[in-house]
């Protein structure tokens, strides 16, 4: 596995994120505008797990130490940081965008969402990169609270959208090493618009059921994949 | 239980869903443009269930003889399909809606959606029945080739979606009396848009892992509901 | 004419409006959340129409003082503006949303639009508002630069789009009182999404042809309305 | 000018749409699926521009023979004409779409549009054909009645989307060799949506106002051009 930064790293989803991967074994850097807030989730972190190999930095120079860019901010926030580290972003690079473009980011409700222009957030982010740079788009229907709920293992799908088959594949097979979770094939980018959706109706449904550690997908009759 | 028509039974789906609730011990009658259609649609079903409490007739005679109404036809014919029996909808029936606005109903592709006016097919078949009927949107990703086969039980959630609280949960309730299914709260009718599309996402699933039986969606972390 | 306030009538657009009415003849309201702001607004008007029947007020009593509401704030101020009044806004009083969803509100750019989940900000806005309160979408596709012109008249088509026919009538008179102007019915609510995205491509278009009083529009072979 | 072809040329806006081409001193191509239709569209043209060079033939010569292909079909025969024809689509010769996703095309509203997964007809197109050739998304709301009313002249803007500069620019020419028609630059291929729903828009306008030839629009303070 190539080496993981997590731009937004500081926040409830990214934080939650970074300690599964490093509970499954793998380095993770933390990247925040803000340097003492990377350095304080990286001690969050390592409180957990002492051994952990996890670094805090910003998000300038975890972009550009690392392969996987794991964009992990709130969707108002997506534009100006990506312009803030488009210029590091090289094609061998791969960049994953969790972002989800809830209503909740123009003063609506959090269940439901706006469409871009350009269809969902992750197909967005794909016009903002520079040539050559293949945005993947996973991880959104995954809670926070699921993902840091360390004893328990998160028994999910995270469905990897992606143009380019080679990092759709690389990220599905990265969602596979947290315990219980599976990384499942969403085809082509564009699907994104689908995947983003399902969290604002999750979201809805979590409200409605009030279920603590917040609900995932699971797609059924999907054997040995 | 109230008494349940699927007009167009006599397709894969209406068929599967029709012996799914026969299995359940439900009388259901099938509901189809054609008569003689309806009839072959009962002979199969009591094929397999020979006790089975199963009608055949044209579709208006199926609406005005029963109390629950699952519209089962493809998207191209909702519109004409509820022109042809609104007259007979009145508010205490419930109508369900499976359609979904696939783009291969205007020459694209299975795996993507086109968008309706009103943002789904649910939303447009509310538009155009009687003030007073409350459209059900449910059983959209759950495939054909599932309900059919009848040796298993089918473990999907099936997510409903419905502005009129008591109807949405007699459509749940109706979906968990199939073995193994759970009907979902989905929340308001707009939901409905999300639902929809994850039938599409669905489709480029089965297409990419050549799964026989057809991939469902089950909702985790959601239990004793 | 009933009673007009302008919501956000210390904005380039909101301003022009206003001076547009002034020029008409009528009497002006501008609110503004900071009345300093409103009473400076004020001073500008008069400055250029000495004679003018115009005030300045904080945003709720201008609400609760007038007839016909104009609600003039970039989109991503519609929502708060909106919770804001709303319990001001009674039925008989008309409220002209402006908005528009441009794709700037959240990053992206002037010349696209983002889609709410309702359809457009006009409709949006409809499910913020009392029950029985009426938005009207119109005023959208004026420049700012040509509204304060005042030396040259305005000679664009404002399209109305209300689902009471009254109010739709009402601010399709308003906008014919200004010189050169008319108002359009535009239909239901619901083709304000149309009339909105008009927005982000005349801006795409003043940006091409750099015109300096910006560009409008003009409906042809439409006479005598 | 290079050579014209209309497939679509026998339906009522395809038609006139030569007549004015015709009018302009342009040698048209009628092209039709049955090519007794496109010779009886030549002698429709020919009975009110005897000296017209006039030719008509089947789709796929008319694409093999000619450089500006217009494809003026109904939005639902759209993708089944770009399969027939796309192989004879060259990257040198340019494409125009003139469909547009009306929801009548799926039961619904002439008034109304659907959203095609790619966001216009237009762009569903630019996916269908192939590599290096581009889509000119134009002539969407210049009514038949009134290309087709050849006493007057026709005193519409159309507007003109396409991400080839170029081809945008030779449409543009293209439309503005129409006696009172200005070709305008409406900027890259997915502006094509808005435009396309400005027909919807437009139709339901004479409906509303009862027009004899048509509304159209025209952008205002747009000069010398």
């Amino acid at each position: 596995m190539r080496k993981i930064a997590i731009i937004g790293g500081t926040g409830d989803q990214g934080l939650g994120l970074a300690m599964r991967f490093v509970q499954a074994g793998l380095p993770v850097c933390i990247g925040s505008r803000d340097e003492t807030k990377a350095r304080m989730a990286v001690d969050a972190i390592k409180e957990k797990f002492p051994q952990a190999s996890v670094t805090g930095m910003g998000n300038t120079q975890a972009v550009k130490d690392n392969d996987i860019i794991i964009l992990s901010v709130p969707y108002k926030f997506m534009v100006d940081t990506l312009k803030g580290i488009k210029e590091y972003l090289t094609p061998e690079k791969t960049l994953v965008s969790l972002c989800v473009p809830l209503a909740s980011n123009v003063g609506g409700r959090p269940t439901q969402i706006i469409q871009p222009w350009e269809g969902s957030a992750a197909e967005q982010a794909q016009g903002l990169v520079p040539e050559g740079v293949s945005i993947v788009g996973s991880f959104h229907n995954v809670c926070a609270a699921r993902l840091q709920d360390l004893d328990n293992t998160v028994d999910d799908d995270v469905v990897v959208c992606c143009n380019d088959k080679e990092k759709r594949k690389e990220i599905m097979e990265l969602a596979s090493r947290v315990d219980g979770m599976r990384g499942i094939d969403g085809g082509p980018l564009c699907n994104a618009r689908i995947v983003e959706s399902i969290t604002a109706l999750i979201i809805g449904m979590n409200i409605r059921y009030k279920m603590p550690k917040g609900i995932g997908i699971r797609f059924t009759y999907l054997y040995d994949i």
